[in-house]
């Protein structure tokens, strides 16, 4: 079973937004190397895992397949943010168009030679289960052979690709915004290379100078130099609420990277960020409430709950 | 950001491995109407959503969402019992063939006749992310318009849908594994559809006599029938670890289903049921460990972590 | 513009239902030389159809396009006779199964082992748009380059290859309802490769021995034989209401086929034959009104519609 | 069965050619909530309709199915159009560029930085049946359940949602062209819309403020404004040839839609536009006649026919 | 550039046709592990190469790549051969069924229960390029990142992934035709990933006790052991016409394998075995040659060629 | 079995990188009328062929088929050519951004706005298995009905279309690079056709005025003239090692394009042009050795083969 906090694992830093950098990040959402691939691949990895002695590398699984849906969660409100208003702020910055269509206004125009027109034409300027080439993610990128060597090599090869293809689109965009979700998520494919890196190492592989894949190149994106120097890839969290993940066993010891190394260590889970919930956006429709249905809404959410209806845990 | 718990959200029966039972319910893990498509879409829809003022509506949309990653992680668990060992059981029962290819054996060779051919030679004997019919789950599936009244209307559909097609594999087959965790979907989806029906309830609609769809018929099905006197459907889970969400606010009062009703009430989270990690398959090289590799596993499972690598929260 | 008769473009012959012909009739409905694609490439023809002095070659298109939609119909209609009732007569024909789960039973058990297993839990004992091995029907699939030549001569070899498919269906089943039809779509499909070979023959190519593909065969298909004799083959249909087709400029004269020949002629349609309405099938839900939702659809049923509201042509 | 009128539903306004306008309209034609997928879904429910005593149903399904085509017919044709001669208009306004290849010059070159490149190198500056990011139309589009209610609440979502995606189109095109044919199909949608809303107030939905989806706006969008105040969207067609059809008694009374209202009434099929025939594209290859073949097409084009080959109807 | 020799790489063993053995084997031919696959990613990986100093590694992949072609060839004749006549030899074996339909006979009923009805509906007994589940074989299975050690422990990954499909298919089928590919396959496979492993162990890789994955288990599959005893998996083929292949030097010294080892060498190429041309199938309409066409055929097989039509090398 | 030269079927002409020329070609590559396209179909052609007699049709076949690997290896590194170095061409001429990310740099950022992101995203800049709308190759594609006059019709259709859709590919761009690779393959097209339409002609069909198509036009594109004038639309290459091809006897006599004429001739195969090996791009991380890597690599480039290790040809 899984549970929600409403903390984002890592900050949505501001900056302008910028719908051809949201239609890049796609790759790292909904791409054959993303973060829904990698989310599913672990989950069914660790659903149709065999052999109770090996439970630490289960719970190695299980433990990086939970937090992949946080990293989806992270990256999909990045694009959300990249995308919204991306009309208003491009056309007419010092006149914003709110209501769709007066006066033969195109607020929309953008859509047509900017990233994915799906964005504004299928979703109201949010993030997608695409791809950057605008394919569909599909359940055939899923690898599980249920051979456990087979199953962590793809693995480490899978956060290695993630984080080569993080790398390449962090060089093709100078926003904030997107810059510091992909510092972030680098740093963490890093730390799950490393933990597929150990685990191998565990059954024997010595991987000699051949890690990381690509070389982690600190000095050359100021963000991720910054998370190294934190250790940020030396930590795996077990997102295990009852504590019950046997993850720590495999990640240990000196961290198999030749450049620079560093004791690895595991923890429950990272403090996180506070989350917000979009604006409105009367030309998307979205939500496209009008004065009647916005009273009724507003009744709801002024509603207090009797002692009956709270959540148990309350 | 998400947790996890090692507690399935339903027990899975024991009975007899079915691998067309299990091909059936495929079609409710990773079909069009199926468990990987309602989470997906909720979570896109909660990361999208629009209208500070309407979180309670956002906050139930997370709520289902983190759920339905449970849903997946019982149903698959429930494929993957359902194929696992059925070479073995069906072909040669008292005499099992463990080793492959001895003597010309052929343990897979049901394989070739029963259910998917991938169960047993892409996956080994494990759930996998199609349909019934073998088509992998697409992204093209999500339904997120931004819209609220719309995105609501079709998450109603989609869970009488993925209710409607649950009852028809319940009539496909006795097996009580399937069975069980069919009852226990085909219930939560008609909380699921109550919760969305209430929601549309406080924007204004009167559902008249046509919900639920279809109709509940629990004298039909006696493993509905008695989680339906249990009141399952007219419990709201929000898993929310903090405790934020707000979405009993929308989901109370009285039940919108025309028969029977009942008295709606929101709890965190039920207590769940253990799980287990399936045996080995050595016919599927699974995880197909030899002596050497299997000595080094359990070295790992044996260690004991020393106070610095335990996990922060312990 | 486009309208409908309630007629069937030929008659649906009864016999036992047949899941497994039906899912091979699947190929002549959404296979990539079936009747979905001949329709919706033809129409796709006409739309973007290119130089007002070859009219002709744009009707001949936009009237098979037309026919090509009654074939739609017929084939689908087919599909879901064969379906419908199916478990019922074959798992228990003594003692009707009509209430779901009574008694623990699986009315719909035989889903599981014949045919597409979406046939029944997808839809209800009906048609769908895919092929006999399951693959939905692609866009992709559309031909229409725009070169008058190239899209004729693709035109031939789709005709062709989609008659070569139904002989082998035909080879396939002796269900009397899966042959009728598909004598009747085999003939039609020679009508249609007659008028397409008749158009590249005005535009200067001598077919030789080398049509029909495959050769007809009469004698050997009993069913066929009789359409033949009749001259079915020789027949274009214009299916143009308003009379402004002028593709009687190219079917007409002798017929290419090296075999048999005869003199070709244009109709504007045939006369058809009636067209009924399935029954309901409670344990597929369809259309699944209890005593209350049918009683409200019996009043909409049994309403007088006043002058008003009649059709304006009436 | 079905006939064909060579007339268009609505008018082609002229204006210059836009293809990233064109590309946008590919949605509505070929996308997931677009005209292609309307047509076939109502096509199969109509085929697959279960229960007799539910008739006027079905008929309402087959209309609207079959208005559809004409739908497709009307957005097809304006793509067409907007594509058309794009290259030479944006290219060298003062100087065609007639014969390809001349000295050099690349008269398809915008095909490489405009809409669509399939536009121009897969068809010949024609519609396409796929969406506007480019993916084929796939019969997994196509919903139907064979329940009754289920299948009528997704179609009005799936008008809804067609409607929605309509208008944001609108927001991002000024074009004449594009904008005449939006506003049209949105009126046609509102209609659509209405009357699945009317079926389903007929089995006990009150719908309260909620509908239209999105709420109409006429104000805002001019061309839509002048069409609802003519009642387009009060009128339903039954494009019944022999007038069987009983869709009025669903579809008649006052309007569901909160905002406006109105009477309903059905009538056979609109007068109706003329059809042309787009011009040759000799960059294009399309039809690419030379002048040998040219004549031969205009010796077919030139022919009387003889009285025994004319049409039986005339 | 490349060349073909008229010879296969390894025997067609014969044995009795079967139809779902051939099926399974479309996993190795079609399939996301299988040689279609492994041929694209080896091309691509060669035209894309980067870095004229790692020529070695480039030439190892163009020489594999050219082998898979071969394999291609291989596999596909064999599933040919599987389903070439079953329906004759399953359905009425003392009395064959050479022509289609007489007497209502349905000689390609088989096809309706066994494996992918494609194979007879769609192509005429032959290989398809599709998956076992009918999946096509697609573009994006094709891996190339351009980072020299990715695309090396990817293909490792690969080709082991295809010997562990390999042998959970020599599991399910008995057949002599089926076995003896399948083992060639297998230890060829063992060849490649020895080849990738010595790459890797060039760049600084020890790979302990992993390799090979799965275990060879060589006891066990009588056919594959014959073969491992020849040593045919620690031959590497260039198939380099010129000999300009530089791969020996990275495929040289001791087998990285734990278990069994050897010496590594390099060849040319095997010398192969004959080819043959597959028998006519009637009632599939293959080659569907009347006696008018096949007169034709004859004449053009019987003509002797001028000295100047000759190809050049004679 | 299939043997590589280490020389390309035609000469890469040197130009400025050109990503969106490049990413138009992908359609001669990837596309459903591309030379994968060809490559696949007449492969599978091949070895499900049917009747020794008709053995020059299947030499035939065999031998375009392996022309077209040549062909896919030539456009593919075209591709490679154009999109190679773009980044670094286009945004800083006169300082190269060699080193990724130095100063906040983003030297991948054309990849946003120009061609297929995916060649710079998931490609290290080199070509891709897809289609120029970012489509990847399908195998569903593979045109093979066993019916030898469908199979051929069907195979000059695809040659036509393929060079339809290049000379549409030639009137987008003016770089030489794409245009001299275009140039060739439209003319090699070409003779191809003209291989089809002899080997229909062999069975009796007249091929009047209508081949070329589209009509060769050779005035208007001067590559493609002055390869015309060479003669390379009309020789056959059979591209048979051990020259047991028959084809010869089919490609024999005079062209059967209406213009033009000339006699066709059969050859082994052509001389070549090197091929070259692209240089590193950095900021791809490709190859991405470091320097301790790139020290091993040079060590295994420098190996002296003994004599043992030795292709056995040599």
């Amino acid at each position: 079973m899984y549970l929600h906090v409403q903390r984002l694992i890592n900050e949505i830093v501001p900056d302008e937004p910028d719908p051809a950098a949201a239609n890049a990040l796609q790759e790292g959402l909904g791409g054959q190397f993303g973060e829904m691939r990698t989310m599913m691949q672990y989950l069914f990895q660790s659903m149709n895992f065999r052999g109770a002695t090996a439970k630490p590398y289960r719970d190695l699984l299980q433990g990086i397949g939970t937090e992949e849906i946080s990293h989806v969660e992270l990256i999909g409100t990045t694009i959300a943010r990249l995308t919204d208003g991306s009309p208003r702020y491009k056309g007419s910055a010092t006149k914003p168009v709110d209501e769709p269509g007066k006066g033969g206004a195109t607020p929309l125009a953008d859509a047509l030679s900017m990233g994915n027109i799906h964005h504004y034409l299928v979703g109201a300027q949010g993030a997608l289960p695409v791809d950057s080439a605008g394919n569909p993610w599909s359940g055939s990128y899923v690898y599980n052979s249920g051979n456990l060597v087979l199953d962590l090599l793809y693995n480490l090869m899978l956060e290695s690709t993630g984080r080569l293809q993080k790398c390449r689109i962090y060089e093709m965009t100078a926003n904030k915004t997107a810059r510091a979700t992909l510092a972030y998520l680098i740093v963490r494919d890093q730390a799950h290379e490393n933990a597929y890196a150990k685990a191998l190492e565990s059954l024997g592989i010595d991987w000699g100078r051949t890690l990381p894949i690509p070389k982690t190149d600190a000095e050359r994106f100021p963000e991720v130099k910054t998370l190294l120097e934190q250790g940020l890839h030396l930590t795996q969290y077990t997102f295990s609420l009852d504590d019950l993940s046997e993850a720590g066993k495999i990640f240990r010891g000196e961290a198999p990277a030749a450049v620079g190394g560093g004791t690895l260590r595991t923890e429950q889970m990272p403090k996180g960020f506070p989350m917000d919930i979009a604006v409105e956006r009367p030309e998307e429709f979205a939500p496209g409430l009008d004065a009647g249905l916005l009273e009724l809404v507003q009744q709801t959410a002024e509603l207090e709950l009797a002692d009956a209806d709270r959540p148990a845990g309350s």
